[in-house]
């Protein structure tokens, strides 16, 4: 596995987050050598939202959650394997997931419908849990520094670094911490590089409110990226509020006092799903694609993946060829408003188009120049209307097919 | 550039159509010592269908046949060049194809309205045409021996190949040619290597009827390829027939003396389709995805294009990985109704799921004997009715991306 170039050079340091207690250990579903169960406790009365792939064959674990989040069920416990997805392994692995989270709630003394849970890895295999029962029986917790970190490192696949992140705000002048921890190796790959996302708050937020903050927050982020335009059966999202900080309940995502809070979750979601795309296998390149002057947001959005999402677009930038004409083609065949004559597009910062032709003197050294570096930015102004989004991505490069083309051997 | 392994063995002579006269030239617009330019002059009367690219920015040639056939327009001239796409030229383009195809009529004595064309090659620079009209005034055209093998050549880009085929039926009695000629080289990349295909036919039938004809086979071929998901400006079919045959005058689509011709135009249209993709430039395998048991028709063709377009599915078939779980994946993706426990997926006739989970006695050393070959047939039926569809693609390759990272210089 190649290390990808885009990897950050710093990582924060993890403070605690109050009302939860974080558990790894070394299960041996797959992986040896390393923490491949995570359990989160939480304290009683922790609010849950979540956000789920929209996949039609998701897995056991996602039609779980989904159905206790909908039933308005509290979270006493996160558990997250990796190694072995238990996706696509029909009745047996649903029975299997029953089996595992009721014995795991008679331990805690809690509901199994309050148990919160996802598993990534291969898929068409059936997670038989013996493995990850036995080791939570005799409570054989690894023995790490930072909890988060290493949470954020059992969860991992084919992730090359540990992702996660952390704010500090106030609400009603009281402090609060929200940390996050990801994985998701930006290829999206059914059998193994499913993208989760965790994020734990002490904040003491309404399940509505953090729900439609959580919604906001994905939608510009995690759904804001793409690598293959690949969708796994497994993605997850889930923000935990435990309410154990002094800051004031607060029941409506309006709420002036969110601001911060609101700010901060926006951002944390935007800097993992700005990592799962560096991690990317293969990549050398984060691709940031801005469009402005669409029809609406959801058309601009629409533009914006069917650039990120071409395989031309982005093997011309992974050979550092400024080829506009193939952004074009994909603003095109978006099925989105356009208007050949008003389309403006910039990479770089530096104009390339306008009134449906290239500018007058337009120069392509800079642009070229602009893409021998680790960042491409792409700006497209569709001059009808507001309609405004960012996506995120990286190139089309050799890494990917030779990761890709044989990866389970 | 490199030869396709998927190249067929044998091209098929071919007979004349009655009622039009082809001509090639060398007008050297960016290609030297190869023809360039393809001119075929129609008998008075000749009916015209035609399909274009649904791009939001197609080029000024697509919208000039797309508003002249809308009025009815019979086609006494059909103009291609290779080299020059005049795409995304603006006004400039514009007038640059009002001024060609004026001149042309002045020439042939016809309306400019009755003149069908299409460019192929570099998009954003200018066709100034002058190259085309002085070899076409001088009738400086190239010594051919076959007419249609010229003409295929002469409007190749990227093409190894040159595509073409031909049927001939009988329509109550009577026999008549069908020929058709077809280029793009699969990647169905923006500046060059755009879908172009015509058809020639000596029968005689109504306009309506043919474009009744001609958008169910191209919906049955050009509709259901894809390489990469990426779709030209300029892709165009057209169907001229000239009624030059002593087959009777027919309206009617539905006509039974019809059934032969449109039985061959769909062969065609399908033998056109698949050897754009075994041109495509990378491609090592040709890939059948059939779709059986789908809410409807249109739903087993999303989720049949969700299987072709995705990079995993491919990269694995480059692999010749037997990796089911990817086609799962792109099912769900796909947003189509699909039920996990009823998904059942063969590789070259090998049942590989069933029940939502694998086949008890599943063994991969036949799907992987399969894989090794240059032919793949991916067989899913989702068990929920009736709807069916055939897509076509082929693998995504190490060759793909030399290709297309660096295509310009």
């Amino acid at each position: 596995m190649k290390i990808s170039p885009l990897v950050p050079a710093d990582f924060p340091d993890m403070p605690d987050v109050k009302g939860l207690k974080i558990k790894t250990y070394e299960a041996r579903v797959v992986y040896k050598n390393r923490d491949d169960l995570l359990l989160v406790k939480f304290a009683q009365g922790t609010q849950v939202a979540g956000v789920f792939t929209k996949s039609r064959t998701r897995s056991a674990s996602v039609e779980w959650c989904v159905k206790h989040l909908a039933s308005g069920a509290q979270g006493r416990l996160l558990m997250v394997n990796s190694g072995n997805s238990n996706a696509f392994t029909g009745a047996a692995g649903e029975r299997s997931v029953v089996g595992i989270l009721s014995h795991l709630a008679e331990k805690f003394s809690i509901k199994s419908s309050e148990i919160y849970t996802s598993s990534t890895g291969v898929i068409g295999e059936l997670l038989s849990g013996q493995d990850l029962l036995d080791v939570v029986d005799v409570d054989k917790v690894s023995a790490v520094e930072n909890a988060y970190i290493a949470a954020a490192d059992a969860i991992k696949t084919t992730d090359t670094f540990a992702k996660y992140a952390t704010r500090s705000v106030k609400i009603g002048g009281e402090r609060v911490t929200i940390n996050i921890i990801a994985k998701g190796s930006g290829m999206i790959a059914p059998d193994m590089a499913t993208m989760l996302s965790y994020i734990f708050t002490d904040a003491n937020i309404s399940k509505n409110a953090l729900q439609k903050i959580l919604n906001v927050a994905v939608g510009k982020s995690f759904n804001s990226i793409t690598v293959d335009s690949d969708t796994s059966t497994s993605d997850t999202v889930l923000l935990f509020a435990t309410g154990a900080s002094d800051a004031a309940h607060i029941d409506d995502a309006g709420d002036v006092r969110l601001a911060e809070f609101v700010a901060a979750t926006d951002e944390l979601c935007l800097e993992m799903a700005q990592q799962i795309v560096k991690d990317g296998e293969g990549a050398t390149k984060f691709i940031t694609v801005k469009i402005n002057g669409a029809e609406d947001d959801r058309a601009a959005k629409v533009i914006g993946l069917s650039i990120a999402n071409s395989p031309l677009v982005k093997t011309a930038i992974a050979g550092e060829d400024a080829n506009w004409g193939r952004i074009i083609m994909a603003i095109g065949k978006s099925g989105e408003m356009a208007d050949r004559d008003l389309i403006e597009i910039a990479i770089g910062g530096v104009k390339i188009t306008q009134n449906g032709q290239v500018v007058d003197d337009y120069d392509e050294t800079p642009v070229t120049q602009h893409m021998q570096g680790q960042y491409v930015d792409i700006d497209v102004n569709l001059g009808l209307g507001g309609g405004e989004a960012r996506v995120y991505t990286c190139d089309l490069t050799h890494g990917y097919i030779e990761i890709n083309a044989d990866y389970r051997s």
